[in-house]
């Protein structure tokens, strides 16, 4: 098993992305080298996370839980770093989710003992590796989710060859028609809570949803879609239990992204009378880094619902910095930074701040804000296209060599692009850094 | 300084992307596992390099470059992969262009002696590292590019100020309006080619441009603007030669993406009566594993240009493998593969094949085509929406468990997903592995 600590033990090489690195470099001496971003220590471009804001989205996090009663498995596919994972357990995390096998045993091997798959789990060969493992580990906790008789039928089957000794955990996945995986409807998922129960090699532990991919232009239909939804969830649930299907002491009862986990949280609040007590879970995974761009948006509108959220939010905690390596025509930067670096899926980077690296003693830099109509226009692999307003002082002021800091949108996406992650104080002084394992 | 042996030394620990492990696995024993795709022994999603695409590209562009009588550095970001390195090294490649400080850092440490850096250098913390590789290793040959006066006095004061004793070597970057980087006329060239030459810590290499960004909707004029991208370099090459601001024995010349290596090659034929031998290197990256989908066209678009491409050209040699993992309506399936797996930049991935996996001995399976009209039409981070044409025959018989393979569209933003890639022969037996270095 290994821990943080082997992780701050090694030797990081020349090449390491975001680091200028001239020979080889201990992690845990990072804190010790005295970097300053806006002095131009580190390599650019360079990704960062800000200390302050990732303890706020922690215990930000933490108390909107408690609030409502419900737990939290943070999805870790968003940053797949055991040091967030580690951050997010020891702030009241029940167990992280998880996108694949391979992501779970990757977050086993960094101590996680309580692992639920948010995907339906198929394929013989994953099924032999996650099986071995909890032989292996009589306390590693693993949930999947199924949403087929033939998905049942294939893991009764491997547990059954595997000889494990105890039973496989599932929750039945509920979908809607036009989403992703999941049962279309409750008849279907019912048949598949009773195949569940009907194998000896698997237990029905639970019901799962994921309400996210409800986003679309009509914001108004999807919070009512979003609430039939969770309505036909609990719905589901009480069914089963009617049945007897559950097998498990405790009844899951999972949903919640990063879009709409405040209306998560209000439908699981609902007293359901169920026959065994019910651990409520929430899964989003994006609220720890946040961002600038797609779930701020969808925060801030959480803010006008929620009456508690007014005046304490989530706050963006990633950024890239890169540098302007070219002013070829007035109006166009090109910066250091491109596919290879920064989110493209949903927006582009967001042009935020600019700063001209001087060596000075750390502390007195700050970085002044870009002027509106900034604008990253296009990416490619390696180079991004800043857009700079017609007519504006900034056209006469941004030379070769200065810094830009961009903020992102969606950070599953510009956190699969950063084997390793610096973290800084508000003053942008390094102070250590994450590992991530894509 | 690390080599090829270390990498196949190295362990790969359960949870190592698109392997199914239960325990540590030697790299070098890939080959000995006996896994084959379609028996479904990997774990899925799972990126595979064909081995007899692979070679075949690697020796057809040797094959090319001689004919042109061009050399080849071919561009390493698009695989980051060390043993793609030396294959195209030992395929005569001139030496590896890179994108960044850190890509050539990596490049170094598995033993590449030239570097072509395709980008403006400018970054103090960068400069430093590449700086003090060139002191300790006085074999590391490097070259980088410039377009401004400001990068010229950055990088002159940082070569003095470390105490570097050769020069560092440069080329003058010439662009177009419109593009990226790279002086929008001769003058401003010219007058950063005189800088160069007049400082004792930078000598003048050669002129380089990228033909490559000129891909529009109307290939007609794409092609004149290339032919007349190309004439400006060589004209400006003939200037900076009669003006004796070459410093370097031989002059570098250089152009050429993935997209138009044919009219580069050709317009490098050209006799250029020079004073001093002329190296016309092409930068190509894409063409290791070529694609099924953005570079497939334009060299579909190639041979029809050129008569000796009509039947031998380049082959798609990546693919990336996924399961069936729900059949949650008559036409569509999710997949196993996500943003995380394969490129969505340019165009989604491209469904194939299909196969069901049986556990029988291997060699005997082959994958089926899948009909005209199956898409791949979403991708979230972990999954991907494969749409099923309507009333077809493959609606009543693709099922969960079964395996989809892809071709991808844009080889670098699928390289960049994966930090070991299998190696697979055509009847997808694994044969071994790369590794990359993102």
């Amino acid at each position: 098993m290994l821990n943080l600590t082997s992780l701050e033990q090694q030797l990081l090489p020349p090449g390491t992305k975001g680091l200028a690195l001239h020979a080889p470099l201990a992690q845990q001496a990072l804190a010790q080298q005295n970097w300053n971003l806006l002095r131009g220590d580190t390599s650019f471009p360079v990704a960062v996370l800000k200390d302050g804001a990732l303890q706020h989205n922690l215990q930000w996090m933490k108390r909107f839980c408690e609030s409502r009663k419900v737990v939290l498995a943070p999805h870790g596919k968003t940053t797949m770093s055991p040091q967030l994972f580690e951050m997010q357990l020891q702030n009241g995390a029940w167990g992280m989710t998880l996108a694949t096998v391979n992501q779970s045993l990757i977050a086993h091997r960094f101590g996680v003992k309580r692992v639920l798959l948010a995907n339906q789990l198929v394929s013989s060969s994953d099924i032999r590796a996650i099986v071995t493992l909890m032989r292996q580990d009589p306390d590693f906790e693993f949930y999947a989710l199924t949403d087929s008789l033939e998905a049942v039928k294939r893991l009764a089957c491997e547990v059954r060859d595997a000889g494990l000794a105890r039973p496989l955990r599932l929750l039945v996945e509920l979908g809607f028609p036009g989403g992703r995986t999941g049962c279309r409807s409750q008849a279907e998922a019912i048949a598949v809570a009773r195949a569940i129960h009907a194998s000896p090699y698997l237990h029905l532990a639970g019901i799962e949803g994921y309400e996210g991919l409800l986003v679309s232009k009509n914001r108004e239909q999807d919070l009512i879609a979003v609430r039939e939804f969770i309505a036909s969830l609990l719905q589901l649930t009480k069914i089963a239990d009617t049945e007897q299907l559950f097998e498990t002491d405790h009844i899951l009862l999972s949903a919640g992204g990063s879009a709409y986990f405040d209306l998560v949280g209000r439908g699981f609040e609902q007293e359901l009378a169920l026959s065994r007590p019910v651990t409520a879970i929430l899964r989003s995974g994006c609220y720890v880094t946040h961002d600038h761009g797609f779930y701020h948006g969808l925060v801030e509108e959480m803010r006008e619902r929620e009456a508690g959220m007014q005046d304490d939010y989530l706050q963006p905690a990633l950024e890239v910095w890169s540098m302007v390596q070219s002013r070829p025509e007035p109006d166009l930067a090109i910066l250091t930074m491109g596919k290879r670096d920064a989110s493209y899926d949903i927006d582009l980077p967001f042009p935020l701040y600019h700063h001209r690296p001087q060596s000075v003693a750390s502390g007195v830099a700050q970085a002044s804000t870009l002027p509106a109509g900034c604008k990253i226009e296009k990416m490619n692999d390696q180079h991004a296209y800043l857009r700079l307003p017609p007519h504006s002082e900034i056209q006469h002021t941004l030379k070769v060599g200065d810094l830009v800091g961009c903020g992102i949108s969606h950070p599953c996406t510009t956190f699969d692009k950063w084997p390793l992650i610096l973290r800084v104080n508000d003053a942008y002084d390094v102070t250590g850094a994450i590992n991530t394992f894509f």
